[in-house]
């Protein structure tokens, strides 16, 4: 394991830093952001909370607009954003933004020519979090959050992971992809066209066979441009009742699709994960 | 008088917005943002704190990582922050990051090509407000803050119109251009040879000569790559020792020039002015 340091801000008496490092399961060079609370300065351990960024992103649009350093500092958690999919010359790519390279939808692709690195399932549920805990001062308490294909990707991973995460939050997820635009042509294009291998990565499919729950946390613009058509969080919604899955989804009137709707609630995230993590 | 609106996004219950409008002062179209915190919502007409950004930087860097939004929605004041130079095709520019397009310094340009369009001094100082305060639910009153290059801006503005604002902060601001490379630079362009002219600009000379004190904090970071070669904050704070200007200058440990920086204390420079404001 080795690590590459990109560049370190000081940022709320903590410390952002920028990293490369060669990743196995993706087979190339990966890019991540960690947020250092100040308590690490005296020599704590820390938990850590993922952030899964959405389309089109990388660690950077979370750590520059989402003001989640301030909170984080304040709760003695550090905060983990990976890149988005992966990345290089060599890496297959697709001309549109919702697939390919910034579109790696926290699953392992199954399918030529996305199969040789877009694994990103077994990065972030494996060969990022023992990096992390090998490199860094923090415990192996986590908990998972995200955005849009992020948020998905925040769901999917803990209702697959019980055991592994405290608790899961996020904002305007792909709720149920195999139902959606956005959702289907990633999943045909990685998993292909045999829908059973989608509901692998289906939180609507993955919480009706829930064992064991997990505190879960969504939250919802009303005028999010992408609601009806490729969210649609009352699916999830109408299986958390079916199954008594303890999900808290609130909808907050007139908040878009953008960083300044996260950036309005990242506190409440953080402070519901740290409940658990802490 | 006539703006047209660009985008809106709801955040910490007040609304962001982005406009153009053509620019008598400037000759071109502008854009600005403005955040108009949730007070107004309710009838409630709000003070304005100016913010002006740095070299290479539009409206929005501010409005995406600053966190501003946040407290200015609980202290109940506007920010508005416009763009750094005029901006246009037909509009004088330079290869370089510091000329031109990007980097206007605040400044009335006397030179050819300049002077054509380069009147942000004017612009920042009657034409945007007049706009502001007749298209919004704002007060007359006003504060003024930027970072780096809108540093100086802030400062050169305030030192000449105490009777325009009621309190000036900055971060990281270039305080004595006339003796740094990028004021002299830009100076020269836009001002001539001539270095009494320059003075009008220079917060240095202009503070030897006020009549009468504003409010007056700068926060800056003493790992920041510019503070020795451009910013000179030193120099600034010797003017105020010589001459009693109540100006606040701290210093902080391992910070550096980016926005991580400001995040960390835009809330102080916010209570700040709106202990002045409201």
């Amino acid at each position: 394991m080795s690590i590459e340091n990109l560049s370190q801000n000081k940022c709320f008496d903590g410390w952002l830093k920028q990293y490369n490092h060669q990743s196995s399961a993706l087979n190339c060079t990966m890019r991540f952001s960690i947020f250092l609370p100040p308590q690490v300065n005296d020599g704590a351990k820390v938990p850590v909370i993922y952030w899964l960024s959405g389309l089109t992103c990388t660690d950077e649009n979370f750590t520059q607009k989402a003001g989640a350093q301030r909170v984080a500092a304040e709760l003695g958690v550090a905060i983990v954003a990976p890149d988005t999919s992966p990345r290089g010359e060599d890496v297959a790519d697709d001309e549109n933004y919702d697939l390919g390279q910034g579109a790696g939808f926290y699953l392992n692709a199954t399918e030529p020519p996305w199969n040789t690195h877009y694994q990103m399932y077994d990065y972030i549920t494996e060969e990022l979090p023992a990096l992390i805990e090998a490199m860094f001062p923090v415990t192996d308490k986590r908990s998972i959050c995200g955005h849009s294909m992020g948020g998905h990707g925040a769901l999917t991973i803990a209702l697959k992971n019980v055991d592994k995460y405290q608790s899961v939050s996020a904002f305007s997820p792909i709720t149920n992809p195999m139902k959606c635009p956005w959702g289907q042509k990633a999943f045909t294009a990685y998993l292909g066209r045999n829908t059973e291998s989608w509901k692998a990565y289906d939180s609507c499919e993955l919480m009706k066979e829930a064992k064991a729950t997990l505190p879960m946390l969504i939250d919802q613009g009303t005028s999010d441009d992408f609601l009806k058509e490729q969210l649609k969080p009352e699916a999830l919604s109408q299986v958390a009742v079916d199954m008594g899955y303890p999900l808290e989804l609130r909808y907050h009137n007139g908040y878009d699709h953008s960083y300044y709707f996260m950036a309005s609630f990242i506190e409440d995230h953080l402070k519901f994960h740290a409940k658990y993590l802490t």
